[in-house]
């Protein structure tokens, strides 16, 4: 079995993870490892679901805090095995996100008394269907291993906080009409001309940019798929459209389903993915503390990521992780090895006496 | 190998056509059925290519006549064998066009001295893609075996004479853009919102119809297709709506591509296939003869037929075959027994002396 060295350096330990494969649906090598690495330390309590590692500190803090990543990756693109150029790690997961599952990691093994009680989870399948996801699993099957005051995501956020999520509802529109030769066509209707006016309203769209908690969210209304067609010589009677709506988390799932219904009033909607939103709750007391400890004005999170499911929670929960979110899922995978080290210290002294 | 009785009467002998499965590349069997049969005709002169085949008188007559359909079918679909109700044929190919074969067969066996020098073309591959057409491929490969005053594509009309064809041309327009997550939208250029405006300018398209030679055609301009999304979560930098456009005889190719141009100003634009109209050629002597022996107001054809490749040749053509082209392509399709011996009469009538 691969085994991990929790001794070795952030750096040293991010590479050790990239180089386990972990597309999605095939993380038992990685998790076995990390099952492996944190058994060796006795201030650890062990839970193991699937191909999920929960490691909890009991130490009767008055406090606790999760930190959380996800062990699995996008499919790999010959951007394996990682490289390092002294500035930069490269390789799949460097960014998204074994290099902040390295902190966790490192934080798990070396904090034996922090001033916190800790909650580690290294959770599978963040990369594929919901249904997969491992935290949304463990948060469905052992909530109370998740409870906690406060919660650090470390997907990439170029080593700042990136605070809340904004939601996404995915609705398919389809306009109907009557099939006929082309040659023949005023025996028919056209379905696909009828989407002319949906995609109208959606060029004529304008984004809200609400303000919450002192950030600046940005919504987005846009359509991602339209097919339409029969053959080459019929009038088609079926179009559809698909539109990501992505919305501030000052809007509820149903308050955005709402807006879309009227947006595209007159039009056959059907809601086909939804994900909440998560408020960035930075008035409370851990995230207070946690900003200022890291220090640096913190940034709204335009994105869907998994804080969205400790709000379902009620806990407060924002992203903190090494990396350009921008290089997430690209061939030229990256991560600056200064965000690596910096993310480790800003945890390390924030929660150690 | 199944044989033909050309002897039998013209509704018999479609049964027997029909009940030889010939989907479009498998016309071996009938073709050589057609051979065979004619081949006991020292009438005729028998040319084959491939599957199609020629047969042609040579009486030394001032003019000449070609009668030509097709030998294959669309796509067995649950509807063979034949079936005979008293009023109509039933099943695949009756209608869309073995009656009008039948009709061609009687004739060449029976007509022995007619009154014009007669050309009897059996073709293949007229439902699938036109390079594989065998009337194409005979024109391309033998002109001299085609030379002719007059040409008879006995496509279903109702048994009524429609003459000329419509134009057909295909185009995509492509819209492009930039890629971004659909989270941060504004990175990118949404390519199917774009493609908004070319849809509305179809849906506001209002369609010409020309009179000619006291024909009034019917123009028709519609997307078929659309096509355009990366994933689920990605702004989509393309978008392709495939058009057809169904222009008039006095339009040529090149004029109807410089309309579209025109009509979609701004946008990339690429003509991905193309058929020519057929102008009626009612005025020449060998159709004005034929209209007259028919009786009755000939109309005009909006679909594409073979007969736009006697155009192409110098040769005046018209549709003239029992059955509703409604009725072709359907898994219900059906031709009148009225229709078909009424063909085979109009036409005997007129060819013999």
């Amino acid at each position: 079995m691969t085994s991990l060295d929790l001794t070795t350096d952030v750096v040293t330990l991010t590479r050790q993870l990239v180089d386990i494969e972990s597309v999605s649906r095939h993380e038992k090598e990685i998790a076995d490892a990390v099952e492996a690495a944190l058994a060796a330390y006795d201030h650890l309590t062990l839970t193991r679901r699937g191909h999920t590692i929960v490691a909890r500190t009991d130490l009767g803090r008055p406090e606790r805090v999760v930190l959380a990543g996800h062990l699995d990756t996008v499919p790999v693109n010959a951007n394996l095995p990682s490289r390092d150029d002294g500035t930069f790690l490269h390789g799949l997961g460097t960014c998204d996100m074994k290099s902040g599952d390295a902190v966790i990691l490192k934080l798990a093994a070396d904090l034996a008394e922090p001033n916190r009680d800790l909650t580690f989870v290294l959770y599978e399948a963040e990369e594929i269907e919901a249904v997969h996801n491992g935290l949304g699993k463990l948060a469905a099957s052992d909530p109370d291993l998740l409870a906690a005051d406060f919660a650090i995501l470390m997907e990439p956020s170029n080593a700042g906080v990136e605070a809340g999520c904004q939601g996404t509802m995915r609705v398919e529109i389809r306009t109907t009409g009557e099939r006929a030769h082309s040659a023949r066509s005023w025996m028919g209707s056209n379905a696909i001309h009828k989407a002319g006016e949906v995609l109208r309203r959606l060029e004529a769209y304008e984004a809200r940019t609400p303000v919450i908690d002192g950030l600046t969210y940005h919504e987005g209304l846009n359509a991602v798929f339209v097919a339409g067609g029969v053959a080459g010589n019929v009038v088609p009677d079926e179009c559809v459209v698909t539109v990501n709506y992505r919305f501030a988390p000052d809007r509820t799932e149903v308050e955005a389903e709402k807006f879309l219904r009227e947006f595209f009033d007159g039009y056959d909607i059907t809601v086909v993915d939804t994900a909440p939103g998560a408020l960035p709750g930075l008035d409370r007391p851990a995230a207070r503390a946690f900003l200022e400890a890291v220090g640096g004005a913190p940034n709204p999170k335009f994105g869907w990521t998994d804080v969205a499911r400790f709000t379902v929670l009620g806990i407060p929960a924002v992203n903190f992780g090494p990396g350009d979110p921008l290089f997430a899922h690209k061939q030229d995978e990256r991560v600056p090895i200064a965000d690596i080290e910096h993310c480790e210290r800003v945890l390390r002294d924030w929660l150690e006496y």
